[in-house]
């Protein structure tokens, strides 16, 4: 199958609406009387009651439900450290889908630092108007750090939606691709190549959940005990994954495995890297825009479910099914961070959707009835 | 005449509403090829075009237009050093009025630090999403040092609002005003009660405008040189001010004076200090929401045109006949800071869409035609 390239559109559409979201008043402000209402004077009782007990902001301002989605620009998309201009129209994508998905208000901010204490400062300085914190398209390990902090110094939602909506999303695509192939989750030898954040999140999970053997690869080849110099992040890694301390590249990886994960970037895997792994694999290329394989060049290494984060093929694990529910759920129950326990009921609950699991319908639609309330509902216990 | 209360009308709205403004995408997303073009696939070639040119945000994201109204709560209305919560519905006022009245898109920034330092880091580290820096209800001194530092630290328009657009608003009232009374502005003694940021904009544009003496007024008398430990925000308004250095209180300074401009809290002044003021006095009672004396005991002290802040009395002298055309005409025209020569030509053009100014008439209402077209030409020179 040959796929439209939607660059030549993307960048046209943008041009033309210069900009993806607007600021709309709530009310219209049309008469004298409306301007002393929502200015002056009126307004001045609504500060006075807040410089009383600012903690009424939740129900006076637009910290109701309005969410800061966050990057510093250092991995946006696969595409890397390409600075916060470049992560704009990713973020405010963000914006207009979880306006248009959950009804959940929420503004872009990119930011001229990556330095992880400044990203915390900056973060914690705006806070005030803001019911919770997307983090995004921030480079691992800083992310661990930067949501850590924030948690402990912030009193709302903080989530880093690549670790946390990236592996649910996997979860539930795997729990139906599994069905599809008939295998059990326990006897899957999984690799996941990408040790960032979206790939630690996902290991993490999916160890929780109980899958069998995960080898996690990043650029320098297999996460192993024999590496050196690895960060706090990935030495954590080594708890849970490659029970045989395999060292070695993807190849070695791929031999005899049940699963790859692709969470890095673009064209990293051949056909002939797929058969290397045991018969009727799954393969989830993840990496945006531009997968780690194509899924006709996946199939044809003998790969029987495969699947992407793009909107133009059958199975899309993309976190846009996801943090829209994410942060409606967190809001509404006022949980600041997502536990396992949520992790793992909202995966069965996104995958319960697809009612007769098949090749190319293991997860369902971005747009499917459902989908965020599955997340919204996890929260709630 | 006995004014309406609007304090519990404005508190109920507030509540209804959970804050006064709403992000809404500029397109809907509804459909997988929707996704593909605003979000992945195709958001990522907007974003490699931005890795590569930056400045391209300007015609590919909300930078074009999308102003930052940020205060940290320090002087907020006339209510004082209240925090960033009791902020929020001041800068969610602003945003409805920049977008109602002049198109634009603004979206509040409430601090959680009042350190100099830390807010010249946060705004410049949020810088990239924005078109123009709004800075509001910041007190002085560090108001100035704040704006002087982003001038020379972004390529952006950044402007405290308090101290030019409420100068330009003064400003074009008292040419009507004096138009009422018959005086000419070389010859009338003006008193400023208030040297905080609004107070010492005014008292340098009316000294740019050939105003005769302005005698300053702050928490501890007359601002002259016999002051010990003056900040230098003041030291400086002694070149421009106070001519004869008085010392001594209000009273002292409204002795013989013609016009006064109150720019500091709720009821400081009586009816028998505006009897100190000479013949036909002008008064601008312009602290909000409770301005420093009603427009009923100005006049009954003798005042012939008097004028408040609110909208709800004649002469509503407020920043907002100014900010929203004074954003607009910056991001047009790429003024990334406004210049004495704007400012005199802004409160000219406001003054004369007053055709026959009278007592009650000194200055256009903030929805009457033309007022922010009037800004925006002051910008195009």
């Amino acid at each position: 199958m040959s796929k439209h390239n939607f660059d030549e559109e993307a960048i046209k559409k943008h041009l033309e609406l210069k900009g993806k979201i607007v600021v709309e008043p709530k009310a219209r402000v049309l008469t004298d009387e409306d301007l002393s209402i929502y200015y002056t004077p009126g307004v001045g009782a609504v500060s006075r009651a807040l410089a009383k007990d600012p903690s009424r902001a939740k129900e006076l301002t637009i910290k109701s439900d309005m969410v800061a989605v966050v990057s510093d620009g250092s991995a946006v998309l696969g595409l890397g450290n390409v600075g916060p201009e470049a992560a704009m129209p990713v973020m405010e994508g963000k914006a207009m889908l979880l306006k248009q998905l959950a009804g959940i208000n929420a503004f872009p901010i990119c930011l001229d630092t990556q330095d992880t204490e400044e990203i915390i400062m900056t973060i914690k300085n705006i806070a005030p108007v803001f019911a919770g914190i997307n983090l995004e398209d921030i480079a691992a390990p800083k992310c661990f750090e930067i949501e850590t902090r924030l948690h402990d110094e912030l009193n709302i939602p903080v989530i880093h939606d690549d670790q946390h909506a990236t592996a649910i999303a996997v979860m539930a695509g795997l729990i139906n691709a599994l069905k599809v192939v008939g295998k059990d989750k326990a006897d899957c030898k999984t690799v996941i190549i990408g040790s960032g954040a979206a790939g630690i999140g996902v290991a993490k999970l999916l160890h929780k959940w109980g899958m069998g053997d995960i080898i996690m690869i990043d650029s320098k080849g297999i996460v192993s005990s024999t590496r050196e110099a690895l960060d706090p992040s990935k030495q954590a890694l080594l708890a849970i994954t490659n029970k045989l301390d395999l060292s070695g590249g993807i190849q070695d990886a791929l031999k005899g495995s049940d699963i790859v994960l692709g969470l890095s970037q673009a064209n990293l895997l051949t056909s002939d890297d797929i058969k290397l792994m045991n018969k009727d694999s799954i393969v989830f290329a993840m990496a945006n825009p531009t997968p780690e394989i194509n899924p006709e060049d996946a199939i044809a290494g003998g790969a029987k479910v495969v699947a992407t984060g793009r909107s133009d093929y059958p199975n899309q694990i993309n976190n846009v099914l996801v943090f829209p529910g994410m942060f409606k759920g967190a809001i509404e129950t006022s949980t600041n961070f997502v536990t396992d326990e949520i992790k793992l009921k909202a995966a069965e609950s996104l995958a319960a959707i697809v009612d007769d699991p098949t090749q190319d319908n293991i997860i369902p639609g971005v747009f499917d009835a459902g989908v965020v309330d599955a997340i919204v509902q996890a929260f709630k216990g």
